[in-house]
């Protein structure tokens, strides 16, 4: 069986800083070590760096002494200023890209643009940039919410970093006869597009497609979404173990791509089990 | 035969306000009252001025005592500058939305974006456009025109006024993965856009559509190619009198529409013609 791993796959900077910030304070900065939430939409890392020590609370009630990290998705600037009420010691493992966002975010509104946020109303990076907007924005999934929107003189626009670029295009269009000044920061990170264009172009080639990542990871879900496009031959699976055999039949070729959140020992480790069918 | 005229057609406001003040000139404003260039595209029109002593002249250097009538398209900002320098009286005719246009380009050097103008390269709005910029701007007819330009840090947009919302669409999709920000000023005129979607409603309904409009009016041109998108049998005419009767053949429903710069007279009698056939 050939198998061959997307060019641009698995860990994007964000998540490998994270990371690191979060192996660093072990032993250095005061116990216990929270982070907020999953660090990354990755049970198996979760569980990793369980075994190291640095577990994941829901909110900052539970914690009253220690570290806590705010994750690569970022939070409500509200979260900070509580964390430091409490005395917490505070690692800011942000994304640059994600920080970004929330600051164009909060320059539009100042400026007096009427905010509209790109991307899942429920992802904890929107969460957190329509928090950093003082909650003054719109947040918009896809064209369809755009056709509920009245007219706007001002609209300026900001973007979930791992949302596709089309999406983003299309809202655009939508917008353009509703308002006369549109301003948009275009805070799509690269790694996500290459990562998305690696895998479309494996996936046209390939006979199957594996996509590695937690389940609950929008980005992840993305890229099979791109992949099943081109390629009706997707799995989208979390680990080695949920390779099914008769997927295989008439099978020569295997792709596979993986998301932010996958760390390179499972990346490799589905294609060791891959070849060996 | 039954004949219907476009909802929307024939002169916009900028163009009515252009004659209307041409017209007030007379015998208040000191001769010869000229307008540099044909006030609009209408060979018509601009005959009917002459006969009220309103001529045509293609630059400054043939007038030198007077009054200039600066068109709706706009001019060079120079051009006013040496006009008051040969003591000549100024109408500045220029369409408010077109005064827009230069404004918005103007702002968006001065905060520092590239501009790019999506446009007509040889139009004389665009040229007044360009050179209210300070020359410091990139024109865009289309989509195609944008895979030459190397990638922007920040991209600043405005429109001919006369310009297919889809033609800038595509330009804006084209520039979104080549740059960090755009600002879009969407200066295209409301009155186009209404007599295009008018005219294109009207050409899907008519067995035949006859566009009425100079042959050098780039909106009227630009109505045509709309028309003859939705209905094969579409005709660009000056006026009635290039109606050929062969061309209504199994016709029962003549949809007419018009330019910007086509007054109401010669719509009416190409109706009146056409129902006589």
């Amino acid at each position: 069986m050939k198998v061959k791993v997307a060019k641009e796959a698995g860990y994007c900077y964000g998540v490998e800083r994270a990371l690191k910030l979060a192996q660093e304070a072990v032993g250095k900065l005061p116990e216990p070590i929270c982070t907020l939430g999953p660090i990354i939409h990755n049970p198996q890392v979760v569980d990793w760096l369980k075994g190291k020590g640095i577990v994941s609370v829901d909110s900052l009630n539970q914690i009253d002494k220690g570290t806590i990290i705010i994750r690569s998705h970022g939070v409500d600037p509200k979260v900070k200023i509580e964390a430091k009420k409490k005395g917490l010691e505070i690692i800011d493992a942000t994304c640059p890209f994600v920080k970004k966002a929330q600051h164009c975010a909060r320059k539009l509104i100042e400026e007096g643009y009427n905010l509209v946020i790109v991307g899942e109303r429920n992802h904890p990076e929107v969460i957190g940039i329509f928090a950093y907007a003082g909650g003054k924005a719109v947040v918009v999934e896809n064209v369809k919410d755009i056709k509920q929107l009245s007219n706007f003189k001002k609209v300026g626009i900001v973007v979930q970093t791992t949302q596709p670029i089309e999406n983003l295009k299309k809202v655009i269009n939508a917008l353009i006869p509703k308002t006369e000044e549109i301003k948009i920061f275009n805070t799509i990170c690269d790694a996500t597009v290459k990562r998305q264009i690696a895998a479309r172009n494996l996936a046209q080639d390939a006979d199957l497609m594996l996509v590695v990542g937690g389940k609950n990871s929008a980005n992840t879900s993305r890229l099979t979404q791109i992949c099943a496009e081109v390629n009706p031959k997707t799995y989208h699976i979390e680990t080695a173990s949920e390779i099914k055999k008769e997927w295989f039949k008439g099978v020569n070729f295997v792709g596979i791509t993986a998301g932010a959140s996958t760390p390179n020992w499972i990346i490799d480790n589905v294609a060791k089990v891959v070849k060996k069918l």
